[in-house]
């Protein structure tokens, strides 16, 4: 229905900012014109409002299904550490990282000029570290709870809080405090946390392209990016509108050398204590921001289905008079009818903004939030059974205007669901095309690479390429060259192609493929 | 079906402690003996295990629902405080608790011996404190919030940890890190704030009632047991089967002091400007600790169905033979067809526990753990369409046989549901008879009251009186007299009896009832 345009339209759009313009500003625009977070006044601290902590709700509601399925049990376990539980890990673990936020006092005191200070007398005698992960705290759970190889795998999963001390921080990518789920198991063998270890990988990659329609790349990361004390760490990699990777969940085996600092042993069949072979694997918050980063356009965020608070909003155009009475029962009656729907699996998600407002403002709130399918119901609509539909995701005519359909309430509601699929699968299909078309395949040189990224204003990308996979010390000098183009190594794709050629780092013949990418 | 017994007969209880013999060290065993939680070897913090979680994770479903119902949206605040938003409280709150975990350092360093020690050059400008509760940094975030009496009422919520250095420690009733929820709200009036503070103490009040089957009385706090800086605090008391009070939840109407403090004000209708009326209420993991001392048994706990993670548990007698695949396949069955089932409005939750080992192990470890049904599967009753069900509130029989019943499959699948609600409002007219015989009202001199708690071996309950509700310095004489017989004034009930007569501690006409007891 759409008019063919004469001439190209210029489109007011939603927000002050592009992408084009300003990816970095246009993504805190976002976050604040969606109303999904705001810097708290505490450094490196953000709130989630409540738009934001609903997606995070709908995350963790559709993973925690998924981690349960698997298996894996919810505990919760201390948010302090004592000091020498690091203390042992700093040890065998080369690039501890040492950016923790340490109580070192159990009270406050009056300073005598009306202020508080910690006081002196109520210093610990051991400090204790908010947890940055759990490792240390939960292995020294498991050395108590495995004794035997009927204990084993032994399979926990935590939602959580954890702090790092980031110096820059960015909301939802990089903040001293964020919200994650970390899985941690403990085997009798290699061969049992390994397949663990994929499977949460893959339970990550399906997560990722299914649930937040964002396409993702599955793979091992290199030696020099694992988890410190890792045997291999595993990822997922994301591509964000502006070229670069975004990390959105890792996965780690960890050997035995986590088992052996925190005693994690059990008795086999034949009677040997034999120490446990551990993983541990994550997603946080974070992944909120790859969700804006993949989605979102110049009008604001745009919710895949499956993790919208609310799918489907509908707006009646109220005019406080007389006609409102109607208005309302029949837009309540569209709702009730929606609600007793299924999309995606789940029942469909479904809010009648009553509040007071114009309908206009109210709508543009919407479009900015994303919310998947807009209704917006006038008088008129009602008395003659027809509502005006807005795809979030096809917010623009040819001609420049905001392109609502009308269409008969029952024709709506029969198509609904296929709706909201159709929303879910255009997104990621949508993402994937950009993606796809950011992957440059054709450089095969190190002086390739620093051309292809020559351009300091914009990333163009990623490069796939062939290497030898050299380790520690040929390792870190690859690592080095490409750091001075402010470039890193994000994985080695599961299923990769295997590549033939020349390692443009090496020079020697390449045995798999990898990614190299500027990442957040 | 049960046998008069001849004589009296002794029980083997499961447990070796019985609540008779030692109420505090009973209650121990039971976190142990079902696998609840435990201790962390982190000073004063526990490690909640998968069926403790599971109970919280059902606490948590049920509480939430009933919080978004009422409007109120979730959202996630810091978990750090900066120092001086506690000085600002410090200054115009009187009894401001200062046992608080205070962050001084954002960095570990190596101390030169192997060891790690809080980096002296990493010390915070501020020191930042871990939340106890979260009206200084919401109030800050609604301060932002708030402008206009459109933006009004805002109501917030948030599912936290949070942190009280606490002396001693008691898992799920006292720990210094604990898990609950904070509701956070405010309002133009008085009226509107009071409404949402006796809204949220009727939400706790009835889930209490309905879900948690642990009758309660809400009430206001006498005026010395308020929350620092409110104008009224409200509770819900449950007595515990050793006739100790708990305070299960609190609903706080603090006026106009917190939103001076932290600058709520909002332009009113008439453009003026308003502070807003704020209100706090919460609940938490100390849930746990009352469910377990309101319905446990010397038999372990005994979980209400509503927050059961699992409601039936069926036990095949596997006997490592031919027969196992047909039993086996007959119990997948009957667990297929339960979980198609709904039970007090929601699904029905039922395990089929095919881990090796032996059943009556098996099935004593489920008793401890309170599941609400036990079904025990042997090849005889699966070849001839039977099960055996053993209800975990009618453990024994009286000849002292577990009091396992047969019966026809189709039988119980056609009652089960049935069951668990049975089981459901046993436990709470069960817990209510109890209390009930628990309360005294005929004492009516302080001598009464100092005699009917004279055994220190044993608490017999609370007392219920009238009193003339005396305010300063008069209350505290009262509360001194009561603290020296270890008793508390718990609360007013809301819809309590007026009494008449004289008031036993200031000799004044009474007006109205509280119930004194000793509380955890």
């Amino acid at each position: 229905m759409n008019q063919p345009a004469q001439k190209p339209v210029a489109i007011k759009h939603a927000l002050s900012v592009t992408r084009d313009a300003d990816f970095a500003a246009w993504y805190q625009e976002v976050i604040s014109e969606a109303d999904m977070a705001e810097e708290s006044g505490v450094r490196g601290c953000m709130v989630i409002k409540p738009w934001g902590y609903g997606i995070w709700e709908r995350i963790q509601q559709v993973m925690d299904a998924r981690i349960k399925d698997a298996g894996v049990s919810n505990c919760y376990f201390p948010l302090f550490i004592p000091l020498s539980y690091f203390a042992k890990e700093a040890e065998h673990v080369e690039g501890f990282a040492k950016e923790m936020a340490v109580v070192t006092h159990h009270r406050l005191v009056g300073d005598g000029k009306g202020g508080l200070v910690p006081d002196p007398e109520a210093k610990l005698e051991e400090p204790l570290v908010v947890r940055p992960t759990s490792e240390t705290v939960i292995g020294a759970a498991m050395s108590r709870w495995v004794q035997s190889w009927r204990d084993l795998p032994l399979l926990t999963n935590q939602w959580a809080n954890v702090v790092r001390w980031e110096m820059r921080t960015r909301m939802f990518l990089r903040t001293s405090e964020f919200l994650w789920q970390e899985g941690h198991t403990a085997h009798a063998d290699r061969a049992d946390a390994m397949a663990e270890t994929l499977r949460a990988l893959e339970m990550y990659r399906s997560f990722a392209e299914d649930v937040l329609a964002m396409p993702v790349i599955a793979g091992e990361k290199p030696e020099n990016e694992r988890f410190p004390g890792a045997v291999a760490t595993y990822s997922i990699e994301a591509m964000m509108q502006d070229g670069k990777a975004l990390q959105a969940g890792t996965s780690h085996y960890l050997g035995t050398g986590f088992a052996e600092a925190a005693g994690i042993r059990y008795q086999d069949k034949e009677g040997a204590q034999q120490h446990c072979h551990t993983t541990s694997w994550g997603v946080s918050t974070r992944m909120i921001g790859g969700v804006i980063m993949t989605h979102g356009d110049d009008d604001g965020l745009r919710v895949p289905p499956a993790i919208a608070p609310h799918q489907i909003v509908i707006l009646p155009m109220l005019r406080d008079d007389d006609g409102d009475e109607a208005l309302l029962a029949y837009c309540e009656d569209l709702r009730r009818a929606l609600a007793a729907q299924t999309a995606l699996g789940e029942r469909t998600r479904v809010l009648l903004d009553k509040r007071p407002g114009k309908a206009t403002q109210k709508r543009w709130a919407w479009v900015k939030k994303g919310v998947p399918l807009i209704l917006e119901i006038g008088g008129r609509d009602a008395a003659g059974g027809q509502v005006s539909v807005l795809r979030r995701d096809r917010l623009w005519r040819e001609d420049g205007k905001v392109n609502f359909a009308g269409q008969a309430r029952d024709e709506f509601l029969a198509t609904a669901s296929a709706e909201l699929e159709s929303i879910q699968s255009s997104l990621h299909a949508e993402a994937t095309t950009k993606r796809d078309a950011q992957i440059e395949r054709g450089v095969t040189t190190l002086e390739g690479l620093a051309e292809f990224f020559a351009d300091a204003k914009r990333y163009p990308g990623w490069v796939e390429l062939g290497w030898s996979r050299p380790t520690g010390a040929a390792l870190e000098a690859v690592v080095q060259k490409l750091k001075a183009l402010k470039l890193t190594i994000r994985n080695t794709p599961m299923n990769g192609p295997a590549p033939a050629g020349t390692c443009p780092f090496t020079g020697d013949a390449v045995v798999e493929t990898i990614y190299v990418a500027r990442a957040y």
